[in-house]
């Protein structure tokens, strides 16, 4: 009897069950692709393709700010606000802890027990290091993996200081910038590289001194900004420990997104970043090839040595090897 | 009569002045090189081709810490203290500052007030975004410009938090972290990240309250980190505003690279870093080459709508474009 059809090794059947199963959000399932999809396999691949179809109803909220901010609290309560709005959740939190080191998980635990047996939130930390094709494309592809199991929401939170960070949140549909008050000099500096990714602003802890000169700094900048949709990103204040103001920012996002269909900016805006994604993908995709066909880890070391020797240079060598790829197949 | 030589459309002749010029310390000519390194064109491409053989002989230095650590008061004096011992310097301050706004240029007129008429010390900064190859990359050609520009010493510096960043020090002979006092939960995450890349750390700001405390918390995390090359990375305490710490901490410096050519570990880990240089440089090449032959910007922004209308799934496209690059030529 002929053995079952497989797909490159995995079974069609279990495929489609664990399609199901991920479309149905199923934590265990989640926590499996997601995985996966950090471990850049080829398991991955081949979900993501299945699942694709299903995504793209999802809003994809992206929220940054500065360490100290408060993003996880004002994240957590603005999952909670939605949740009144009976809206499911899946949250991402890319958390600058060390790969090394690892710690996201008790982070997870300690934030899952705050939503303790609500399965209409999902929470996720992503460590900002240690996969393969970048943190980027990882997260991205978390998100459509929770758009097509059903959430209604993706939250991704970052640290809104690295540029790996912000071309994470850049991504999103709607990118929340959270600052606070009395972070110092060197903040501000940080803040102007994250200020034209900002639709909505947040001023957190706005309850203490210096509330007013970030706003008033905000206005300053924003009258520098040029935005090609006109938008004026309005700035919320809010006090997250408290739950101030989370009710006005989700009053916010939904603003943006009415306006945002109400000018046809939305498929616009997915067409800019589906090119930034793509570009993104190539760039893993190609690279992928190149080191399983045509350069493997023992040449490279041998070529790392040649260079480090000053017996070959390292310019010319990329250059050749470009060349040459996809010519000859090993 | 024929025309001279040509390499791809530069006159060799005219190259080998430039390259000759950028050798000699030239600073107009090392604005210029970097500038063409900035914007990833083919005249660095060739200038890099050439100078590589004559580098390899400075100490490259990355420094790195928190936003309001003094990073720029450090590098600023540590370079004085290289000064004295009759060293040059050229210095790589990577901005955090927006592509949009500008802004590293001002920075360094003011910095390079402070070495008035000192040939001996050429500082540049550059932006974190708004190059094509990626910022890591970019770095490491300037930090090899000005070592074959015939620098003694390359100090690079940077914020510690992004990823970006993070790879640019690690890509140094020898990372130097900067923490200071009273910085807060938050920053001790951040911390956590970069932990494993310092060989030497810098408590600056030590005659703040809280020094002790950072010092016990490195204590603390170096009995957990296990380091292959048996280094112990030590503490010097700086006050750098007041120079206070600077000689000390050139000597941490000397003793690391002692200890590291003693233990013939300084080869193994150019080559650990080429290698890893390497993989960058031939994604970003790889990426050039399938842009200019086999994807132009209409057929991506095609390609783009395509899947924001979900009438084609990203995963497979990309793997199509992949398996196709190199077989077809345009």
């Amino acid at each position: 009897m002929p053995a079952p059809p497989e797909i490159q090794g995995r079974p069609a059947a279990a495929l489609d069950t664990f399609v199901e199963r991920v479309r149905s959000g199923n934590v265990r399932a989640l926590a499996r692709a997601i995985t996966a999809i950090e471990n850049n396999s080829s398991e991955a691949s081949r979900l993501m393709k299945a699942l694709f179809p299903y995504s793209g109803h999802a809003s994809v909220i992206g929220m940054t700010g500065s360490p100290g901010a408060g993003k996880s609290t004002l994240v957590d309560h603005l999952a909670r606000e939605y949740r009144k709005q009976e809206k499911t959740i899946g949250i991402i939190a890319v958390d600058p802890t060390s790969p090394y080191t690892g710690g996201a998980i008790l982070g997870d635990r300690i934030r899952m027990q705050a939503h303790h047996a609500d399965t209409g939130i999902y929470i996720r930390s992503m460590a900002t290091r240690g996969f393969l094709g970048g943190l980027a494309p990882a997260t991205a592809d978390v998100a459509t993996l929770l758009d097509a199991a059903g959430k209604d929401i993706v939250l991704i939170e970052t640290v809104g200081v690295g540029q790996d960070e912000i071309d994470i949140v850049r991504l999103a549909d709607v990118t929340v910038v959270i600052l606070v008050p009395g972070m110092g000099d060197d903040v501000q500096t940080i803040k102007a590289g994250i200020m034209e990714i900002a639709d909505i602003f947040v001023i957190n802890k706005s309850d203490r001194e210096g509330a007013d000169r970030v706003e008033r700094e905000i206005r300053a900048m924003q009258t520098l900004a040029i935005r090609r949709d006109d938008w004026m990103p309005p700035i919320v204040k809010t006090v997250a420990s408290e739950g101030t103001g989370v009710p006005e920012l989700a009053k916010a996002i939904a603003s943006y997104r009415e306006y945002f269909e109400s000018k046809d900016l939305a498929l616009r805006k997915k067409v800019s970043n589906w090119r930034e994604r793509l570009v993104e993908m190539l760039r893993t995709a190609l690279l992928d090839r190149m080191m399983r066909e045509h350069l493997d880890p023992e040449h490279l070391t041998e070529y790392a040595r040649e260079i480090a020797e000053r017996r070959r240079d390292p310019y010319s060598l990329v250059e050749e090897l470009v060349r040459s790829f996809g010519e000859k197949h090993v």
